[in-house]
């Protein structure tokens, strides 16, 4: 089975927003063993998204529309999809009180153009929104199977996960077993990985092995078919051994971890806390760790000193510190990691200062950046990067390799 | 002229990563007056990136390709199209220097597949990568333009900005004048806007304008099509002028504005300093504003009090206040805001503090947040959030209503 998924909207066309959508439902489908060939994105415009959906159908048996459901005259996904497979458009009332109920709880007045929203494909399935106003829809015709969901991603994720995928998975055909693993990297490039492994990626058929880079990391997909999920997991695990004892050491996680995630797995294994002291960052470590659920026996707490009098006076970094290295240092980012921990009682200390750029900071060049951490047993580790990246690239750079010092410290100890 | 962006690469269509770049490049185009009818995505597979360029020359002009241009095997976008339009690679021995420096200055060997990098279309102006190894290509046949950029986006933004986008400015006719204007609302609803001005949305052909709804924001484009640029702004600013004049309260910015840079430009053309104490949002209020550069007059650092302890001990939130009101509350709100502006000697203080979810937390649902602005004037003002998304939208919601509230207070001491 192979599926094209159509995001439609002219401020996607126009760079406005960004194909999230396309993210969310290939990693869905990839869940399920369905192949996606292609996306495309077309905008408000009948005519184009007609041709689209033609072109769809010559490459794709299951179509998944995002957007285009909304209340404005723009939106016609459903309309341009009704006129194409020669269907109407109904009025569905659960929908409609749904929508209803949405106003009066937001205690705002219900336009009449909120209708529109609750009108559905002849014959289809409904999906409700438990998120938004504008209902989904599953619909199958002439062997395919159309899906019809929002454009805002906090509407449109719940709906295909939770109503749409299980519809999906009862449709398709019990086949091959599809399995991915992912092996997820750091500190090492994508083409010395590839060199290393050169000899494995050629020989592999099954399970594949596909290796992919994304600021800073690496990743290698392994992926099996085979008749049973037991086959398909002994296949991974086979060639998994044979290319962590080439390059394990650069591992970090599996599957949809993240280097934050990862670094909050193992500070919460070990009951560790940690307090951060934040220059260039400005918070970004701290609220990277609060995006983890969960994370509020580990994460005290910290401070963000942008300037150098707040390093001195809401701080502690001793004057002389700054007066003799300089703010962007060694000695500072020590001086912030073991005043933070001291500060907060935690057991672990982290000070991030330097440059972030565009320009240099106290005469060093832009991208110059010190991490301190200062451990539970009070030994301390620093790392210097030269970054050349923008602004807000160094900054995540710098929260990144302070993660992965987390992890590579805190692995050892297991 | 008509664009398709086509991005390429199987972890786009796995979900692994986002296709960020066809936004960027939208938004590039726009500017130039160039229409995007299409995005495409297509994998690492050399037949179906040759039936996505065939369907894309069916239908545009000007064919943009990022992705595919790296040492490893899966890399086939150049290859593909060279063999579609019967031309050749040929060694560019610019690009051959310059990835060997790449390697020397990272004191990396250089493995033999990052030669292939410096392979060019023959008869392609080889754009220049300042910030990775592969070049990008500008090559016109056949009265079309094939654009290749390189996948990474710190790679191809600038190559775009800086080496695509002159050569294309050039080779486009001069032709009629298409200028857009992007008017920002916050805290009104897509639907409720559009009923509000939809008397002038029926009316307007030239300067159309169309409505875009993008988490919590909603914005107008306003696009004038004439034949000089003065034209199209008077054109622009009539239709804005009395589109302000029905929902001028809710508008903070205009075309790339966000909540955090109108608020940062405020800040910093009063010459007021902030310092923030975070608890669900733990720093990212503060980040944010760090994303901005010159902040550093503006923003004097903060703290992160993530339990209630902290709240207490570093920041000095009377234990009372806590145990009395619990730290999801107005009381908690003000503390914070108050203690870290006369801690960090401040002219405005933030407190942020709520339940962030999934679940409730300190006996109030998850999505109760408090907001309280400490003002210069030593004026308070409180903000109560009862929100209904996921932890992270949350944190960030919170976030952004804080911005919003900042600019609403400083446009008024305008």
């Amino acid at each position: 089975m192979n599926a094209e998924i159509i995001a439609v909207g002219s401020e996607l066309l126009l760079g406005q927003i960004t194909n999230t959508n396309a993210r969310y439902i290939s990693s869905q489908l990839a869940e399920l063993g369905i192949n996606v060939y292609y996306h495309t994105v077309v905008g408000d415009n009948s005519d184009r998204l007609k041709d689209a959906i033609e072109v769809a159908e010559s490459r794709a048996d299951l179509l998944i529309f995002s957007g285009g459901l909304g209340p404005t005259k723009d939106d016609l996904t459903k309309e341009t999809i009704a006129r194409h497979l020669n269907t109407d458009l109904v009025m569905d009332e659960v929908a409609l009180k749904s929508i209803q109920a949405f106003f009066e709880r937001a205690n705002r007045p219900m336009t009449d153009n909120n209708k529109k929203q609750a009108l559905v494909l002849n014959g289809c399935e409904v999906l409700e929104n438990h998120h938004g106003m504008a209902p989904g829809m599953f619909y199958s015709a002439n062997e395919r199977v159309y899906i019809l969901l929002p454009g805002p991603p906090k509407e449109m994720e719940p709906m295909f996960q939770f109503e749409a995928k299980p519809l999906l998975a009862k449709w398709l055909n019990q086949g091959d077993v599809i399995i991915s693993h992912v092996l997820r990297f750091y500190g090492v490039g994508e083409a010395e990985l590839e060199t290393r492994i050169q000899d494995i990626l050629d020989l592999q058929s099954n399970p594949t092995i596909a290796p992919l880079a994304s600021d800073g990391e690496v990743m290698l997909r392994i992926t099996a078919k085979t008749s049973t999920e037991e086959d398909a997991w002994e296949l991974i695990n086979q060639t998994k051994k044979i290319i962590l004892e080439r390059v394990g050491t650069h591992l970090y996680g599996y599957n949809n971890d993240s280097l934050v995630s990862s670094a909050a797995k193992l500070l919460i294994q070990n009951g560790l806390t940690i307090a951060a002291a934040e220059s260039l960052t400005a918070g970004l470590f701290q609220s990277e760790l609060a995006t983890i659920s969960g994370i509020s026996d580990t994460l005290i707490g910290g401070v963000v000193t942008y300037t150098a009098d707040s390093k001195i006076n809401q701080l502690g970094v001793p004057k002389e510190i700054i007066d003799d290295y300089g703010v962007v240092s060694e000695q500072c980012a020590i001086a912030m990691a073991t005043r933070v921990k001291s500060m907060f009682g935690s057991d672990i200390g982290v000070g991030l200062t330097g440059a972030a750029g565009p320009t240099s900071h106290d005469n060093e060049p832009a991208g110059t950046i010190w991490i301190a951490l200062a451990w539970q047993n009070n030994e301390i580790k620093t790392i210097k990067l030269d970054l050349s990246g923008m602004r807000n690239t160094n900054r995540l750079r710098a929260v990144k390799r302070t993660f992965y010092a987390i992890i590579q410290e805190l692995s050892q100890i297991n």
